[in-house]
């Protein structure tokens, strides 16, 4: 139903991003999406680059007078460093283009990506398959979060692990307080052991990886399916997850470790609801359809679909491959061993792919969500959606049957 | 470039399977593809259906005296129990269908199916959710299978954790071993604990998840891309996983432990061959390509594009959801608690999911190398192929430039 | 949102077709199915083939009980010819396998189709390119015009065009009319030369084209879309419809004509609606909308987007290439000149043809309803556009403002 | 393999564009864009804003010092009167924005827009559906030119009714003479008549329509395919032609035409090369494959491939709905008569439909010639194409057999 799509290199001129198929008449703004793309930048372990560049993107059209119009919402984030890179990345021919890059880094795209496209210049992957990209999907993904606003669903994301440090949490998880850390956690032993970590990693010429946690709340009873194997919601959100720069693995609610546990002891049993219609206390509080559930451990996901509780994503990525002091490698032309190629990197990204994260739940629940609801115009999606929730209101035994 | 799609009822006539895109000229047998639904039939605690069913899929068209024609390519595999299930499942009305299910299982996609689709049946939900469908599955990965082979592509899996009890194993896994073990796990010592966690699972009418490891050896460098997200391998074949039946997370390579170790600890680093041009003794003697790497963490993809290395993918499932000793659930009628429904099962599904995610992941290679080599004939194919193939040999520094 | 996918070979086991995406809870019988697969074998200038099979699609999946599930609905039609091509067709090797044809037809996908997919005998792409893989494409588009019945819009053809003879009519057309018609006619003038040209063709050992148009009425206001090209529902019909054996063009309203028509003689003023509500007399009495249009030159389709007047498709389809009496051709061996090969054959196709362009115009119908109106069950479905409607109904100035 | 996707409004800020999929290592440049943006701009009966806005499309991202880079290709073309419409077209909210458009023009997307789309300035619906985005279009088109000339394909084409006046001409057309020609048609009597029927359009405040033929030449035999509707050559031509903005039919080489003549006159007979290995005299003296065809009636497709002959297509384009003397219509606030909307507006758009037309079949070509031959590097696809065509040049009767 709706799709978006990014370009731009890492020092070119910026990223550009086009997303097609909202509809029309819900408020956007280019201060609403800065929100997130600040949050991007934010996060203890970045490097220099983030402080001299606070990205903006320009909305250029898709929206007028602060409202959506249905046409395809067209975003500029320019590149603030491009003024020094002008003739390493000039689109024209330049005399004397000055070093081309041939050491290759172990973790990047540089190998693989050198030997499929054929080229003896690191740079032509590098500057594609860099994070800096990731700017470009926060942009998408705030788009995808103003429309999910409209329906009271909210995407938020907090740091559960940096370099093997694990935050304890339970849910709720108090998205303000996620925020507010440096490292995006809120279990405070953790997040002073992970910028200890950081620190030594820095000290080390090291950097360090983690993990994330996405939580998607008030998302309706019966998104994605369960019929075709592309229509499952967990599918897609494995795909928009895995999908991000130096991620490594996806799990639903309890995915990995759940692997351990037995049938009955996994499972999140339905209850009936009270008879004052109220779901009994927990950290669930808040029935999602006529039953109530005390646990999630399977992240709100059922056959493909999602159940009306939190919809919980989880994903590990791997350290930045780009160190301080740089591993072995070896050069693409005289197949050499190497010190790798260094360009300003930070030490730990495992904050901001949070908020990255968070694009990308978003936008596959906006997709799911608009393939269920339908609708052209703001107020017509909304009137789909309210009639649907009015037929699994709690206690509302009167399923229409088909 | 490919794509397949299913369709079927458990207890329906059978499942129909479309599988397109793929060249002319390369053989394929129902024999062939028996093999693989063979595999997944077995397994220790598989259930009473896996007995009575031997499933064969009938090839309807798309090839010819045993070559592929270019056109899809159509099967069918017959439920041989639907002779007992002619009146529930008949297509056209009947009178007095019989009972409809409204208890809902925790799990399954009972829940979500029903409200989503408004229906008070469960069974119009539970016959299409369950897990009968990857048999399709895994005749459309047969056929991805076959192609691959042309190309010396290899996809292969065994199981490395059945309930907490987890596989001692090393790369290269030993496949023939893997597929005489019970339980398809190379361990002798996992093994044996882990039948006897199923068995006690079975005594106590409960069920057990696990996970399995699908590795791929001889891929290409270069398959998938980094310049777009979803043109990223590893992306695609999350999707591919995730949509699995009851799979809950998936990880390329060092996965999810990985986020824990440094970047100097993590990644794979370049080394030169020798001299003499051959990679050094190790897990991964074999360079694919004018580099060799002592480890393979990172799972053989890199920036989205696979690296040559074997090309290791892992994924969990969760214990199955229909127990003997059924958990407390809701009437989806009434509203009240009841225990939910049970219809025959496994104990633990564990052991076919590996031959599962060999379908997932070949059709997923044979999609991207498609893209990546074109051809309408398979001498076509290996032409293309071969000729990049020679730009890349070990040694061979002479990379062309773009 | 949907689609459909069709497998088989003319002379294979039969057809196979799935169609995916439609919602649950809509009357789907073998029976009606069958309506139009007869349709689609009956009209004068048929051969023999089409007496000796009366085609039916077996329902295998995706419907219980009368009603669509939901799930994918897969459907065969058996080749009851197949008997006869046991050997020539064989799935599996066979010993001496037959003559292979070696002489390309023109007209046919013989030539293109042998050099691309480097294959020496005809066989194996003459059996898909044939026009039998449309018999499976009418199964399908009778899902989609069940499924569209349900919103009271319904889809009928007529032909226009045989060799060159011309049918004068005025909309509205009589549905009953043409189907009674031998060749689809409703002018009886026109229908008793076109029988003559037909007949006359036989005896030359020739064939004849022609064209078709096909009609959609009761179509909402604004299925498809201006904002994106692959989002018009006029590109969406013109790939449906020139996706079809034979055609060569199509055309939407007065599509090739209107080309030498003056804007001010060509566009169709939009009119109010007298007080009383009504619209006035003449060939379009029904308004659809609060506006009224004497003329529909433009097919019911401005901007891609349909305007609620009936929806009008041609397509013209050149004559058949197999003739009685051959064409000169070339051998694919000897590359010397040979009397192109012939298999039993039609003389005219041009009455099925409007079944087929039915089946073609009702599956993008049902694509871009579902798209603008969302809903997995029929009564979802059926909520949400009314909702919509009630927004539009005649005199209802009362437009919501986004 | 390859898309684009077009974002901007008439009098917004500019047009963004996002070409992706194409290989690495072919040039590209500003100027070469620009060649094609300038020749949709000319054309007798342009109006005022193609004289003061001459539109360059900037590179922002996909090329490097003169070669694509395998990433996404981001351009933008500046609007240059958005000075003046900074007010009306404002992202962010503004005060007073001034009047909103409520007057439906017929012809245009107008009414089926603000239905669907549920809003009351018919500007959100204009500004998207104008014609101006065919700029857009044309960029993303010339991508797929450069890349298309690296294989010697080239994508031209010329007027051939304008307002009821016919070109007669015969192939080879000469392109030199049509873009020479004020409304690129090479017929001089035709081209005198044309003129003056777009002037006395302009007197009467009336426009005019037409139709232009674009042709493919040195097209390689066997893109697209006959295996499946949606992978049809032809098919996927038309979605791209009639996607454009008026244009109401599409037709493949003789296609409306064509039905009128009976099998024995239609097909295109193949015919041995001469010994000496030369094609004889004639229209269409080279032949494309081991054989030779006299005539091209089926306009280089059969079976959804392309035959190697020239590939020809025509499409018509409607008058423009926007009048100078406007059509009577209705507002869409009070439902009362109105004269329709005038914006500035041209009297003829069909000599630039021509360049748009080149656009659309340049990228479908591009598609289909990259799904064949593959390559991430423009070497490798080359490899590929020569290798194929080796396989099938004049004489080579050695077809391998799969």
């Amino acid at each position: 139903m709706i799709k978006y799509i990014t370009a731009g290199e890492s020092h070119g001129k910026g990223l550009t991003i086009i997303v097609e198929g909202f509809p029309t008449g819900f408020p956007l703004s280019e201060d609403y999406i800065q929100e997130d793309l600040a949050r991007r930048q934010r996060g203890y372990g970045r490097g220099g680059r983030q402080l001299i560049e606070k990205d903006r993107a320009e909305l250029l059209s898709g929206v007028r007078h602060g409202l959506t119009m249905g046409s395809p919402i067209a975003m500029f984030i320019p590149n603030k460093d491009y003024v020094n890179w002008g003739k390493v990345m000039a689109t024209e021919p330049v005399e004397d283009p000055g070093n081309t890059v041939t050491r290759l880094r172990a973790g990047h795209a540089d190998m693989p990506g050198t030997i499929k496209y054929g080229i003896s210049d690191v740079r032509n992957i590098l500057e594609r398959s860099s994070a800096r990209e990731t700017a470009a999907r926060v942009a998408a993904g705030a788009v995808a979060k103003r429309f999910l606003q409209e329906f009271g669903i909210e995407v938020h994301s907090h740091v559960i692990n940096i370099g093997g440090v694990r935050s304890k949490y339970e849910h709720p998880v108090d998205w303000e307080k996620a925020n507010a850390s440096e490292v995006h956690c809120i279990d405070p032993l953790a997040e002073a052991e992970m910028i200890k970590v950081i620190d030594q990693a820095k000290e080390d010429g090291d950097t360090v990886g983690g993990a994330v946690e996405v939580v998607a709340t008030n998302v309706p009873i019966g998104l994605g399916s369960h019929v075709h194997y592309e229509r499952k919601l967990d599918a897609r959100l494995a795909l928009a997850l895995m999908s991000i720069q130096a991620c490594k693995s996806v799990a639903i609610g309890e995915g990995w470790e759940a692997a351990d546990l037995p049938g009955s002891q996994y499972h999140d049993t339905l209850e009936p609801i009270a008879e004052d219609g109220k779901a009994p206390a927990g950290p669930y509080p808040t029935a999602s359809g006529p039953w109530h559930r005390a646990t999630n451990r399977t992240g709100g996901i059922e056959g493909g679909m999602s159940t009306g509780m939190p919809l919980i994503t989880r994903f590990s990525i791997k350290p930045i491959a780009t160190l301080a002091k740089p591993l072995p490698s070896v050069d693409l032309v005289t197949g050499k061993t190497v010190q790798a190629h260094f360009e300003r990197s930070d030490v730990c990204n495992v904050p901001p792919a949070g908020v990255i994260g968070e694009a990308a739940v978003a936008f596959v629940l906006a997709d799911a969500f608009l393939e269920k609801f339908g609708g052209d115009n703001i107020e017509e999606t909304r009137r789909n959606f309210n009639s649907y929730q009015k037929t699994i209101g709690p206690r509302s035994w009167a399923v229409t049957d088909a």
